[in-house]
């Protein structure tokens, strides 16, 4: 697969976050010449956050992420790629139960304290001793500088791996945070989007972090969406290892936690980008912004309809800025719009307002602007305050090409 | 434009629906080397009924129906296609006034009898001069063998004309139903979808005709998608002049008017099933019925779900009975649904059933029935009794290309 022309030129220097080590290898389960496997261990005393996926239908690993959440403690996370244990009834069911039983007994921990991720196609069973006789030779194989190995081990469709680091303060102490993701198909928000993977070495109680897990979460990877659909293995999670020695704070929304809030959208918001970058044939990377929407809930509504709408991105593929779809969209967002105010700018060129083509608009001033690789699209609806954003990617024949024949 | 691959041999013959006669001609507006303008006129008498777009920016002419509709009473309805006559702010109610204006002084009959509907691109300003100096030379050309002309001036980027016509009785006395649809893209229910209008010389007052309209639209139109978007402009229409001279019934729900109900619905299922077959870049026709739902509400909430996942229907576009993406479909839909009990066929093989792959299943059974091009999918979900259908098309290259280059 020929990585997307939207990939940075490279991936990024992750900082080593004190207290997790990573190994991956190759399971042997179905990619061959490629690592598809990652066990990553986080020391004693480790908080954890998660979301994830709103899909009625979850896998296996997510039921068993949602059950051991609430002891909000982590010792090691286990991800395959290549099958998504889902729509496997018991036997997916055993193939969590027994992972989870396979590292407790290497790391010496409870089985609730191991969470587990996979991601590849629905309906197939894992062959369970794939992981669980592999996972012994990765404990030697563990380092803190195993980040990038462990953004690659865990693609599928994707054509580049996916990392973010920040650093921050928590009351004077220096705070790092760290992570990586994998997404490029059936990604639509409505919940934690794709697998996402962070780290710190914050010391956060576990209640604390998933408050801000959860808040950032909607400013990140619930704008992005690259098709509508939402997968069944959509997790998001956040490890806090404590080593950073910082005091621990009881409330999220403690002002000694802004510096770190900030940091967290922003690794997690790069992220996000970088999964829509990497969309199923991205060519443009598509920021949609909408104002003057009666609610922040309703303008995210309408950017996502936006944002979804196949015709508004077949269209930027085609590098035409065809803004009657936009409109079309924003109708069928079926959220409050004034028809009569509605202002639209593409590429930052004003095409409508006032509900009517601009008097001042001719399409040569945006057709240039069409053909890079960034296509900001803007859209005041008229009725309110409220403000959000969504980010795409454009509907190119390179979704086709890779979804009607994924299997194969 | 290449005929769709699920196109009908042949146009249908359409009887002549007694007090309708039709004119079509090249307006001079945009497209060249065909008709795009269609000028219907009834005999007096004439009651209508519409169903019309639930975008909220719909174009002035849908504006214009729904102001009129409350009259029930219909002498002519003007057609063009090219230019949708949407987002056109004031120069587009001029535009619907002045055609509906002249069209009235033509046929000496009031304004608010004259339908009106536009097709095309958003955004652009019908010059409104190649309409209403056009209507006055089609009069003479009005006849009632026009409807497949008719048909053939509302396409866009349809690849055939869609036709459907079928004879019933209502109390003793001989009725015919006869329409045509256009629409191939921004196809997706939530309201009357695409461009559909449907005569009859049926003798029923405006509200029967408007509820039985209502009724029948949402087993028909209602649930096709071709690409999950709104157009702001879709509407369906019915006129009956009453030449057949039944008794006028005064209750939808009266008896007497079943056989023609049932008459209703199979024309207008069939122009609504002609629309998927157009689908944009069309190349399977895909049947979801969904039962076993929580209601007949939910049933279709899950139907839509599968028939606008662009992972199923590219999926299909690839010969590939890949069931976990009806899963995820399922699942994403937010509707109650039992993972443990999930049933789904793929042309009629059993793919899964009591939440698990079946164990008679081999790929081999359905694999040479995915090359077929009628693709039903059939899932129960185990909560209830209730039921829905919804048809739509695969989704290939063929749909990129034509909505990447629509306006070039």
């Amino acid at each position: 697969m020929q990585k997307s022309p939207l990939a940075p030129d490279t991936f990024p220097h992750l900082p080593t976050v004190a207290g997790v080590r990573f190994a991956t290898t190759n399971s042997g389960m179905r990619y061959k010449g490629r690592d598809d496997l990652l066990f990553a261990v986080m020391d004693e005393g480790t908080t954890a956050a998660g979301v994830f996926t709103k899909n009625s239908m979850p896998g296996a690993p997510v039921d068993w992420g949602r059950k051991i959440l609430p002891k909000g403690r982590a010792r090691a996370l286990v991800v395959n790629a290549g099958i998504a244990n889902v729509f496997t009834g018991q036997a997916g069911i055993d193939t969590v139960e027994q992972t989870a039983a396979a590292a407790a007994e290497l790391l010496q921990c409870s089985a609730d304290e191991v969470y587990l991720a996979s991601t590849g196609v629905i309906g197939e069973v894992v062959p369970t001793g794939k992981i669980t006789e592999t996972l012994p030779s990765m404990v030697d194989n563990l380092t803190e500088d195993g980040q990038a190995a462990a953004a690659e081990a865990i693609l599928t469709t994707d054509t580049f791996a996916k990392g973010a680091a920040a650093t921050c303060k928590i009351d004077g102490k220096i705070v790092t945070i760290s992570g990586f993701a994998k997404g490029s198909g059936m990604i639509a928000p409505d919940m934690a989007t794709m697998l996402a993977f962070v780290f710190t070495d914050a010391n956060i109680p576990a209640p604390v972090l998933q408050s801000l897990l959860s808040a950032e979460n909607e400013k990140s990877f619930n704008c992005v969406t690259v098709d509508s659909d939402t997968s069944t293995s959509d997790s998001v999670m956040l490890f806090a290892t404590g080593a950073a020695g910082n005091a621990a704070l009881t409330d999220a929304s403690d002002p000694s936690l802004s510096d770190f809030r900030n940091a967290l959208l922003t690794v997690m918001q790069d992220l996000a980008q970088q999964i829509a970058k990497d969309g199923e044939g991205a060519s443009k990377f598509i920021t949609v912004k909408v104002d003057g929407a009666e609610s922040d809930t309703s303008a995210k509504t309408i950017a996502l309809a936006i944002a979804n709408s196949p015709l508004v991105k077949t269209a930027i593929a085609g590098e035409d800025a065809n803004w009657g779809r936009v409109v079309m969209a924003v109708g069928k967002s079926g959220e409050k719009a004034s028809r009569d105010k509605l202002f639209i700018s593409i590429c930052d060129v004003v095409i409508a307002e006032n509900g009517a083509p601009s008097p001042t608009y001719s399409e040569d001033q945006v057709a240039p602007l069409m053909k890079g690789k960034d296509i900001p699209i803007h859209v005041n609806v008229g009725v309110g305050a409220g403000s959000a954003y969504a980010w795409t990617c454009d509907l190119t024949h390179g979704y086709i090409d890779i979804n009607a024949d994924y299997r194969s």
